[in-house]
């Protein structure tokens, strides 16, 4: 049985998904504050858990409290095709981001069901734990746990800016699941994102067929000092912590202005320092800072000059400089094929498309690790993202969830 | 009645009130962290008030939260002297700082009460509330106040970085008094304080005669920007609120080093940013900052350039820059004949002593503006404060205070 190309998704079932969602969580105006394992988050995942059991799918959840549905296909012990994202927002978050990703994919299985449509392979949909890591450092920690990338003791000790740890939230919103965490075998992965850029949106192009992603580097870095009056200890004698991570900052900014001609960026992203009070140097102070390019020898050289910028403000303010953490993702890591799959597939459906990067980490990027991954962008009104004013409208987001129907399908059945 | 010459204060009992204060409010290693209306706070003032009682003041509290504690002279018409300090400390501070100055006047008095010493003025001694502003900004609130800078009602909404306001602070430690915060002439107002600087340690010069205060300049500056994504939003119109802040503090620690060799200061103080999160560019952020130098041309350039840095630091982030507050102090705003009156003591009682500038801010130049002040410091071990290893030994305090009594028995008594 094959899926005739005139095939769509309900598009306005999936869109009255996507407005469900945007009233769980709600943050600035017409926007999410939906954090990781909040109450909010438990809202929306007990929501989208009751949705995959209403659509026959069998729900499991991993001991990194990702969410899976599973359809099942004609031959169970063939790998299943994963699709999603996540349901997570930044504290000023947009509507569509990754949700788009989780509810496009929950349409596509709707939507079989609705044709009785069983592929050969099952198909699993995914909602992916603390992908913004705005709560929980570092972002997309759960993906990268299914991955391998990171422990699991590790993951659930991560601490919340606000307190408890990540386990103990995973436990209070009782989404601490029995499945393990990776460890099996999947067919191939694929991810419908908004493109949080403005190139599809300017060019008025309806699909983004994702090539690679911007190779990018970040950094935690930790600085310690000593305090002292901020009257008459003498210039020389400084060590004030706050000032080595504001240089730090500054310095990689800097960076960003270097390479911004050739489209290069550089994030000051964070600075917390203790005391940081009127009347007192501080003696302690982190950053997080990144750099991206899309030349990867300029991405490199871009990460070479934070890491120098980061001993040059120690240096500079008297104070120890230490990284505790680093990260690095991007580059031409997705599937040939699957890039192919969804080129094509756009094409026949009769959808404008065009190959882009995305410039963003995203859960993906993880999955490349170990299978065949791709993702799919859709537009984005300007390019702002992770703004309450993010924007897509339902007829320029469907096309992209057509696309993954087909997508997935053409992989299940193969 | 005089006082002889040879009359020296109770060393031992006054050393005792230091170490009894010193067990109040513990921070780190051998420091406290007394802020102030805390606990901790509330405890020392039961204490000192006690202490007041036992000495047979007559103890009143103001609408601030000082407390006065008076004792009677011979013509109780004539306005009284005051002396004192504060009891407040940093989060990293150390155990002497103000503290030797509120409980040096208490054994001025205790000392006056084993000679039966009745003054002809009455004496009055004083703890101010929230010197250090380590916790309700600005400093010196209580002591601006009384000397008519602030409006009461407006210290009494000042929020805490923990929540509750000035106000219900007082409220709830039960030190919301009902006497009027200034409003009535004053004699003179002598304010003993460790030096928070290495000068006095340095030369081994028992007692500073405080001529005046450097000149300084301080800013709170609030950036206004917008939330994007840190990765593909463009660097040209990126708005990051928490880069602007960072450039300022940056421009401001250059303008200290171009003025450092000849004693110049810059202080990058605080810096608060929302979200401040990884993933998310901020679009609010507070910093606090502050210029200062012992010759007043050159503080003035330094101001000057402040000023101009949060503004360069707006147009290079494209952010919108608010000074919300500023303040400055300094200067030679202490009274000739009590600078005089403290070096001629000092000389008499057989003391090292030197002349020297206050580099930072003191209650004392608020009350300055209301009734003829002056400074006596005692020395602190190579100029460490606003730490836990903040020093001072018995020997080395205990002339200041002798100095304090004849100075202001002289006063009293003419």
């Amino acid at each position: 049985m094959t899926l005739a190309i005139s095939t769509r998704v309900n598009a306005e079932r999936f869109w009255s998904t996507i407005e469900q969602s945007a009233e769980i969580g709600k943050g600035r105006e017409g926007g999410l504050s939906r954090l990781a394992l909040t109450d909010a988050d438990k809202e929306m995942r007990d929501l989208f858990v009751s949705w995959c059991r209403d659509a026959g799918l069998s729900v499991s959840i991993d001991r990194a409290g990702s969410i899976f549905g599973r359809r099942a296909g004609q031959d169970n012990d063939l790998p299943p095709i994963v699709l999603g994202s996540h349901l997570d927002t930044q504290v000023n978050g947009g509507r569509f981001d990754g949700i788009v990703g989780v509810l496009g994919a929950l349409e596509v299985v709707r939507t079989l069901n609705d044709l009785g449509h069983v592929t050969r392979r099952p198909i699993e949909i995914v909602n992916w734990t603390n992908e913004e890591g705005s709560r929980f450092s570092p972002p997309m920690v759960a993906s990268g746990c299914f991955a391998g990338a990171y422990d699991l003791d590790w993951v659930h000790a991560r601490p919340a800016d606000d307190g408890p740890t990540f386990g103990d939230e995973l436990k209070r919103i009782d989404y601490l699941g029995d499945a393990p965490v990776g460890g099996r075998p999947l067919d191939s992965y694929f991810e419908l994102h908004v493109e949080q850029g403005p190139i599809l949106d300017a060019e008025k192009v309806q699909v983004g067929v994702v090539t690679h992603g911007y190779p990018s580097f970040g950094a935690l870095v930790e600085y310690r000092g000593e305090t002292a009056h901020t009257g008459p200890w003498p210039m020389e004698k400084r060590r004030n912590a706050l000032l080595a991570a504001a240089r730090l900052l500054v310095a990689v900014d800097d960076i960003g202005w270097d390479f911004a001609g050739s489209g290069g960026k550089a994030t000051a992203a964070r600075l917390i320092a203790w005391p940081n009070k009127p009347g007192i140097l501080s003696d302690w102070a982190q950053a997080v800072c990144d750099v991206r390019h899309n030349d990867e020898e300029a991405a490199e050289v871009m990460a070479e000059r934070l890491r120098r910028a980061v001993h040059e403000a120690a240096a500079k303010t008297g104070c120890q400089a230490e990284i505790l953490d680093t990260w690095s993702w991007g580059g031409r890591i997705f599937d040939e094929s699957l890039i192919k799959l969804v080129r094509q597939t756009a094409g026949h459906l009769g959808y404008s498309h065009r190959d882009l990067p995305s410039q963003a980490g995203h859960d993906a990027y993880f999955m490349a690790r170990i299978c065949p991954t791709t993702m799919i962008f859709t537009p984005c009104r300007d390019g702002i993202t992770h703004n309450n004013r993010e924007l897509a409208a339902q007829d320029e987001t469907v096309p992209g969830v057509n696309v993954l129907l087909h997508s997935v399908v053409a992989r299940a059945d193969r």
